[in-house]
């Protein structure tokens, strides 16, 4: 089988990633080029070192390359949905980063310029990947667990981002929590169909004039009967907490976090070991390689997609009932979400 | 200082605990009688055999008596707040088993009988003197968690109560969860103020039937600005699930569950370690111990008591409150529930 | 069937534990009679407020009391020997606490004693008792592990005794190795055949100038083909160290140490929780009590001791053997020791 | 600075696995030639994939390169030495695998000509690089463990090698336990003075036909006055067990084996996690990398060397005393082995 040829649109830091993996980890796979609007020098020659075949200010270049069979757009978040158009339109299959939009309408737009062109298209849910959390899903999916009656997520950020960030990226629902939305539809092997949401400021009084809160616990009802709750930070001042827990009527499983090393101090203070690991990056290192090697293979093998646009939007419905029934005070379902548009 | 006379009022299963406790490790307390209204031959060689002076089938014998300076109620919980009252009049301090009663108006004549008398009167919310909650505890109040931000409890037990029990045991949120609502108060180290209570019947079918619940997840708000979650299942195939998480500004502090023995066998199949502790005979077995010690402590030296009959009505209300919620689809305040009686 | 009547010789620390195990934990058994030569007012009110028929400072009061079946000997290692002499004659079971002497002929005229008279004798090995290595036992005798190749052992004490008894208690080896040799034997199901020992005095030179090590390691060989080692320290900052360790052709089983409680702090310095329980009487606290229901069962129902009379020559046998090897630099077998006497 | 050009001899598994490292992992070199007497088209095609620009037959193609700094020498151990030699000649720093020969004299000439030649030659110990073996390093080094008193090594392999393999390794010491002298030396921070070894062959009766043990527990003595302790099996059912305790006057540190995930399932059985990961593959992935780094950089900014040839001359010492200790049933000092020489 010939090694696939992608583009990729955006060479900041995912886009990076995911360029970097292709070309060191992933030989069914080929590097073709790399497109960045603002594009600098130094990513020039990083790109040009890593094999880059096409390496342009212009994304319009990869797209328009009829060799270049798939997609990853990792540019800025507004321009996610144009390019799964454009992207769509020249008939090649689709990596975007989450979220494809802000908006429903146009993340509705770019599902459907999709699924007309036929293109695969998966989202960059990379948590679906990680060692853990899938081993988890395998346990579920094996029976080991039988039903499942409760999923509890904790997703807590090292260190909250700037203000002015919080006020542009959607808010915590939206830019942080929908991670774990879509983390509960997966463990649940359930949609979500009603949100509860409680929230408060307690990290940092400029996220609340920000209009967002830093602390959330969401409760979710799920369409086969489980309920589960997230809790979420943005301040864990011992690293990147990302665990998962599933019950179910045959037992349960956990999923605690990643550390740097096993090893123990012990001395007269007690046992020491060290904090998880840092942030995403470190956490979830691999499963942003194993991510990409499935949306490769489901595209060379024409397999389902780990995760789809559909569970993009699925996902986004969760965050906008979570803002709503924290705005409102009362649990929002899914159906009035989805009903609103 | 001369052993404190207890006068123990029901020798069940509880009751058979807290008698047999002071005898064998409480040397500062004298297990100075034992009545039951159904006091059985079994029963009577037992309590004479713990040396009990005072055995009998009319608590009366033990009010009246006047060296007995505390009492402990573990009779039915119909009758605590009768034996509340009765002892408040008989100026003996109370060590009362949870609840006090099932009505409030009923459980606020004890209190006041029990102020007005000016007697101590601890409740048996005896998972406060657990070895891991109480740490957790500890911890918090040392600064080392900082402020608190999310209360997390989960509290499983390994099988269902028969379904005719559920019906008359108040609830899942006033026979079960109240242990939890008191956690959780104790650890935020603030009072309850809004609840709200998504449940689902998933382990018994026949607990539906009885117009319960058997899993359920309550998102709680502190006067202190924290929040917090409560899951709770009747049914965990894996014994007694027990655990507490605290999260704060500086830190947090989780606990585990107890295991019988920190063996693993590792072969190749994986790496396998025991079930955690059957239920909480075996979890609290020296937390029943430390309550009573810290009572009788409390009473000799005049010491602020860990949990007052004020804590067993907040308790209550939280539990109504979870009640309500369920039941009306919306959060609801510890104050519409106050304002109400 | 009646309770067994036992008197208890030495009410120093050990006897106190025993003594008051039998009163509180042990209905099987009645706490007849106590005494101790320097038996002082205070010892003498402990022993009748336990309920002790005879409290006495002639043991001879408790060795010609008819109704006694059983005497536990718990006084100072030097006149055990004797005691189990004087027991056996007068026809009682016999619990002796460890070691029944340090010298090889007085021993071997204890055993001979018992087993001319058919008494039972179980030494206070109560290690074979703790939860966690009683657990790995089960597995390998239930076939979990398979063939026992090596067993493992590390046994550190928290603190160094004084130089003063280091020098008058036999030695490491003698003192306190022979708990770890009895574990040997117990977790490999066979005898030890070859002992060679590396020792240094790395904690306390006043040990090494009363002519004994402070640290170990000593490496056997068992009469079924496994090996094992065990190493010992005489000070662990961190706590009692108490693992073990067997691994076998179908797997291994691991104990780690008890801890206080399993709660862990989360901060900006890493994970961190207790040390281990402090000493033996934390650690061994339920042990204790196992040990001496399991003697009382023994005797009550003619069972096989757990431990028995030859255990604890074998034992000190592999002591021996482990100080001529420390001293000649040269692996020594048990053969070698054995036939010196 | 320019990237450091290295040439490497061997393209087996080891040396497929450094040329990678270097191609993906470390901007700092450049992979600039490939050579292997055997070399397959699979190979040449690898190699040319990677970039590397000379890929021949001839390891002189690479040693006459005056482009090429540094040499990497994987090919089999008996060439080991000659090439070091003829690297050093070519003034090439040099990484070789470990062993540099299995006799004496010829690593002491490899080693000679080295230093003779004054270019750097690392060996390939890479479980120095381990991050959990590291880590207790760190505290040692730091003072958190205090002077050293007993390290414990535990090094199981999944599964024997085949007895033909066995008859030409050197024996378990020289093939397998010299990685764990060179740890013990290692974490200690201190070389070996005295050997004591106990084996068996417990796993494969083929293993003892070819004149070798698969069973080991190993005594060590250090020169600043530690002891430690080996202990080896051919094979562990579940995986890989790679395990260092370094225990001290001011703590102790201890490493867990490595696990593919933390996730554990609770169910009616008990509590089950995943066996270690499989082999040093997957266990010392990273190590490997980071040992290739660590020599990169020491030859580009002349830093002393993390894994001299002298330690693998010391380890190879340990061995051998080993051997000789296991044969002659007595400890054997590394002084007697170094004068035989």
């Amino acid at each position: 089988m010939n090694r696939l040829k992608i583009g990729v649109i955006g060479a900041g830091r995912i886009g990076k990633i995911h360029a970097e993996n292709i070309a060191r980890f992933i030989p069914q796979a080929e590097l073709a080029g790399i497109a960045d609007i603002k594009l600098t020098e130094e990513q020039t020659t990083w790109a040009k070192n890593l094999g880059a075949g096409i390496v342009s200010k212009n994304p319009e270049d990869l797209l328009k390359d009829s060799s270049i069979e798939a997609i990853l757009i990792c540019s800025s978040t507004d321009t996610h949905a144009d390019f799964v158009i454009a992207a769509s339109e020249a008939k090649k299959h689709i990596f975007c980063e989450k979220p494809i939009d802000l908006t429903v309408p146009k993340v509705k737009q770019a599902l459907e310029a999709a699924n007309k062109a036929g293109v695969k298209l998966q989202i960059g849910f990379n948590r679906r990947f990680d060692h853990n959390f899938a081993r988890i899903r395998e346990y579920t999916k094996a029976g080991d667990i039988g039903d499942v009656h409760i999923v509890k997520i904790t997703s807590r950020d090292p260190a909250p981002p700037p203000a002015e960030y919080v006020a542009v990226s959607g808010g915590i629902f939206m830019d942080m929590a929908i991670h774990d939305f879509d983390m509960a539809r997966f463990q649940a092997g359930s949609d979500i169909t009603e949100v509860y949401a409680a929230g408060a400021v307690l990290v940092d009084p400029a996220i609340g004039k920000a209009g967002d809160i830093d602390t959330a616990l969401v409760t979710l009802r799920f369409a086969n009967g489980a309920i589960g709750v997230i809790d979420n930070s943005r301040k864990a001042v011992y690293g990147y907490d990302q665990r998962v827990e599933v019950f179910g009527s045959k037992g349960a499983a956990t999923a605690e976090n990643d550390m740097p090393n096993t090893v123990r101090l012990l001395n007269d203070k007690g046992v020491t070991g060290e904090k998880p690991l840092y942030f995403f990056l470190e956490r979830y290192n691999q499963a942003f390689i194993d991510e990409m090697a499935a949306f490769i293979d489901a595209v060379q093998n024409n397999k389902t997609l780990a995760v789809t646009g559909e569970d993009g939007l699925e996902d986004m419905y969760a965050a906008l009932a979570a803002g709503k029934s924290l705005k409102e005070k009362r649990p929002v379902t899914i159906e009035e979400i989805r009903a609103a548009y």
